[in-house]
């Protein structure tokens, strides 16, 4: 059994970037398992990524390595770092795209990277820090380089602002939708253990029960529901929720009690 | 040599739903070797799920362990299927994804999947079967776990009705376009076997012999050939005959003799 | 440690050609660990191959096997190559993609595959010899089968015309945009050592100096540097030069001396 070290870039397949930092992790680390989580996060969308890695990270085994390179500030000031929690091992610019996954998992210790004995030998492009400084970073933790000995200990990491489900007055729950995936399912801020059915869901003006899975509407109906993240999700029955309801992030969705169901 | 688990999905690479599978399975099988088939099928279309299994299994290696999620159904009283042919393992939704693999490769043992201690530990997501159940058994099918612990056999899977080929009165053999690749080739339904050369191939107002292979024909032009698939297959010479022709899944294909050439 | 091989087509990853090869490939060779450069290459685009290859191959450790798929001439008389550098082993058409590579690793041996037996066994698509010539071929070399056994050296192997910049009777260096990538940055012909600070770098009707980093700019703003690759590269920074500034390949680039900055 070999470490796993995943990969989640902003690089897209088709240009070889993600390429360059698999050679260079190989050429380190040539018993790693690579894993790519994805590289299709939209260009310099750390919230993106933070909300995509807290949704797949949980279910990799002890131990991982996970390098994530999204990284709009490379070659600036920003830092870049490694972190380790009681699950797994992080590699990543300093730039929050970590936020959530490290509410589950808080950090044990966080270094910054400034160590070059463990960065590509010779050169380091300003432009390219996953191949020359977080790859190799990545490489040499998942051969049991401690942290310790990568940089200074640090304390302050950057955290994102992510959106928060907001409590009314009226004892309506008003969040907004913050992820759009592949099927156009809208992902909603709402966590599961903020939802005791029976509710509605109001989204524009549009009100709906909670289902439990997509096949208790019809074929392109709207149907709310927990979704495999944990959180409250629109969908359309084999269709696309962004397109058929047009919304999209940024969306509001407010959850009411269904008076009426507990009264029946 | 470590058991190949291939994976076919409708997921697309952004979302990180992939990863949270390969997490899944390498944390219950740690040496197994995932193998991308695809994960770009249009969403919930079981149909080219199943043309584009069929063209690429039968190059696996005996005994891997073949994951499908097209899953339109998930959440619904539709069953999760494992079942055993004489080559490999495969576990999928009972939709009929497998039709066109079980034609070359039938099965000799299908179990609908019911024993919840081969699942995911802890609470089943209503819309994620690929990562709490078939994903989980995939791993332990790789582990050894034999089939009937699964759960009960069963010998009625759903098939697919697949558009087959018809003779006709006039000996010609009428099919129609069932997939259109990347190229933009549209691959028919007329297997190789009901070709013999020499043959004219009528698509629309357009007639074309038959050629061996793409360049056989000018730069730009069309071409009808049997493709690596072996199904008949109409092509643009370094072009996209889906684009330049217009044409698409359900398009009309016709064979006939060409009676010039064998008199000539 | 397992013998690399890597993959780069022009498949697209929907279709499961690229499965049917990695299956021929494992089938072959089942320790080998298979490594994807990229299979988004443009349909047939030689030139983008041989660029995206140039910056990745560089980066994987020695004595992997490269496995290269674009091959618009498929089933033509065009000849497929293996071939020996001092890092590495490849496998593609004679068609000029492996040009770039090969100024920084030459040659050292190149044989035409005419020998079936190291083919698939059975019949070979006219279409498809990245799964059933070159595709098997690959894994008998990281299964240790020598190059001289895969048919006879050959010394002309088809070269690329690339674009080089033209050094102009006034000191100027002209060169031009050769590739975009997926964040819309537009890498010239024009490599590092021939670009000395100070200078300019005129593009369209506009004047850049030359940065180190992205972030010496203010976002979305354009800026001219030495990317990842070693070429000079004009982006806009968190933004898409390519639709920012409307330009793409072939879009002529001119450095000249920044006289006034070597005066101040």
């Amino acid at each position: 059994m070999n470490r796993i070290i995943t990969l989640t870039t902003d690089f897209g397949l088709g240009d070889g970037y993600v390429a360059a930092v698999k050679g260079t992790l190989l050429a380190l680390a040539p018993d790693a398992q690579l894993v790519d989580i994805t590289h299709e996060i939209a260009p310099q969308n750390v919230h993106d990524a933070a909300f995509v890695l807290a949704n797949a990270i949980p279910y990799f085994p002890m131990d991982a390595v996970h390098l994530i390179v999204v990284d709009p500030g490379v070659g600036s000031v920003r830092r870049t770092l490694a972190a380790r929690t009681a699950r797994a091992t992080y590699v990543a610019a300093d730039n929050g795209v970590l936020t959530l996954v490290w509410r589950h998992e808080p950090p044990l210790e966080i270094v910054s990277l400034t160590e070059p004995r463990f960065w590509r030998a010779g050169q380091i492009s300003h432009t390219f820090h996953g191949r020359d400084i977080m790859g190799p970073v990545a490489a040499h933790l998942a051969n049991g380089v401690p942290l310790s000995d990568l940089g200074p200990s640090i304390t302050d990491p950057v955290t994102l602002d992510m959106a928060e489900p907001v409590e009314m007055p009226d004892g309506q729950l008003r969040g907004e939708i913050i992820y759009v995936d592949r099927f156009g399912n809208l992902i909603s801020n709402i966590p599961a253990d903020r939802v005791s059915d029976p509710i509605y869901v109001d989204i524009e003006n549009r009100r709906l029960p909670l289902s439990r899975h997509y096949a208790e509407v019809p074929t392109g109906k709207p149907v709310a529901l927990i979704g495999s993240h944990g959180y409250l999700e629109i969908a359309v029955r084999e269709g696309n929720a962004n397109k058929r309801l047009r919304l999209g992030r940024g969306a509001p969705v407010v959850i009411s009690a269904n008076r009426q169901a507990e009264a029946g």
